[in-house]
């Protein structure tokens, strides 16, 4: 039995770096950058973490635990063109480092790495699992497209913007832990009721992330507080204020979000005392911990030994518990 | 045992369109697009004609050929985008028509969607054809990343040419012709056989469409003759032009590659020339010859009954001959 940081550690760089090649040069390059960026390696940490709920032989899931954080990274690649973002990690994304074509092609290339590792998943659970991974990345870019649609719409609802980031972020996390159980030889009523945890903790993470752009400490979340306030980003807050605020609220709402000629701090400003006003912040929190219990209730639903399910709920606590 | 033509028509766009989801519509309607600009589906009717080779179910390959039909269009739309075509097929490109984020992310969710056909190739052969179709999906992104490097790079060879269009073009066709034959019941060793006669094929036809690039006739060839020559694209002809041109021809050739203020007629016409005079048109003809020899000498050794050969044989004059 292992810890959650013992698992953080084996993904090293170099064990990443093994699994890919190195010409020609301009396509493997961005590759071993993007990866050496490093990361909370969330994605392959929770595929070994599951498996070993079940087995002791962690090291038949390597693989695929590798497949899914090349993956991951894919989408990052992407998903930074579209944005047009100009970091990651607080490094040059891939587009401003080298140029759109190779962040393109790069990408293309990480799909079919992980496309290829994750047929190295054990012959007796590798159908169940490729179509698990298959149907996951699918998801994931729907997720990106209803992303990008929310962007030009106006009216979202709560509902919308729980399946964007169902499907955006926490299908792959669930996805991850299923395919880890069934790996360690979990039979699939384990499988589902840890892609089930995997995916409310996804919902909680994700709705987390909205609160502490807003109500965060800067230092300790690692981002500017009122980023998203800034970018008029639909986070769970904001749909919400438009869902309840009314009259002379509104009008300042609609004033304020879209109006680029507004001073920044202003901005944050306006809006936070809106979000204050209607206890929107209590609605995420509220919400956060409705995601946070389902997924806890899903864990302790497995029939194991308690000591194993201890890792990852502690993990759960850790990852949740970032700025509180 | 069915002709070319029966494959190629099998391959309607009511096929392909059934196999691809609706919604998000800004995902998925980009698919359906490029999808239904047609072209001479290929890569499947190689996938069913191998199949038909060794067996009269072909149907059992139909999924395989979906896969590699859609995975040659996903690099289609993505190499658009990198190249900034505005046309495909004498249609806008889906970058044109919708923009270049959707046209990453559609390429992506194809890329996927491709993967996911394979799966549906019939078991006893499967992990055999999903290695083919991986390998040779990483061979066409390093095809065109070396396409790529080429365009700034000053001094490419001969054999740099092959192995780029190797790459880029010729093992697509030959991992179709292999994962048909296997489907179909064909031992590795006849397999391997098709695996060589479409690689071959191939260089015979990336060839081919450099020489009718400039002694094609437009209207037979569909393209605009000498759009090479004006765009300064390095191929074959260039290449060898660069290997032979000495003293004043060379100097010549060295003021006219690059130069973007001479008249485009002009330029077409002095590059012409260079060629006719070093005879690089005839070098071109007897290196198609040697590639389509040598695809029709792998043909040949199979072991098989030469009555269904004969189909891939006439195929193979087809496309060969259309304008000569």
């Amino acid at each position: 039995m292992y810890s959650i940081a013992e698992f953080q550690n084996l993904f090293s760089d170099s064990l990443l770096e093994s699994r890919i090649k190195s010409k020609p040069q301009n396509l493997y390059e961005p590759i071993h950058y993007i990866l050496s960026l490093g990361g909370k390696r969330l994605r392959p940490t929770l595929v070994l973490a599951a498996c070993n709920l079940f087995s002791d032989n962690t090291k038949q899931a390597v693989d695929t635990a590798i497949a899914y954080e090349i993956f991951h990274n894919f989408t990052l690649l992407h998903d930074d063109v579209m944005d047009n973002s100009p970091k990651r990690r607080g490094k040059p994304t891939v587009h401003r480092k080298w140029n759109i074509n190779t962040a393109i092609l790069s990408g293309d290339a990480m799909m079919i790495l992980a496309q290829t590792l994750i047929q190295n998943t054990p012959e007796n659970v590798r159908p169940q699992v490729v179509e698990i991974f298959n149907t996951t990345a699918l998801e994931v870019c729907e997720g990106q497209q209803l992303d990008m649609d929310f962007e030009i719409e106006n009216s979202i609802s709560d509902a919308q913007y729980t399946e964007m980031i169902r499907l955006k972020t926490s299908v792959l996390l669930a996805a991850c832990l299923k395919s880890g159980a069934l790996i360690g030889g979990g039979d699939t009523k384990s499988a589902d009721l840890l892609y089930n945890f995997g995916l409310n903790l996804g919902l909680a993470f994700q709705l987390q992330d909205d609160y502490l752009d807003v109500y965060g400490n800067s230092e300790i979340f690692g981002k500017r507080i009122g980023g998203d306030i800034i970018a008029d980003k639909k986070t769970f807050l904001l749909i919400k204020a438009f869902e309840f605020a009314q009259g002379d609220m509104r009008k300042t709402l609609d004033e304020t979000i879209g109006n680029k000629s507004i001073n920044e701090v202003d901005k944050i400003k306006t809006i936070t005392q809106i979000y204050n006003s209607l206890k929107i912040d209590e609605m995420c929190l509220n919400r956060i911990d409705e995601f946070y219990r389902k997924a806890l209730n899903y864990l302790h639903n497995l029939q194991i030994n308690p000591e194993r399910i201890k890792i990852l709920e502690q993990f759960s606590k850790e990852i949740m518990q970032r700025n509180k």
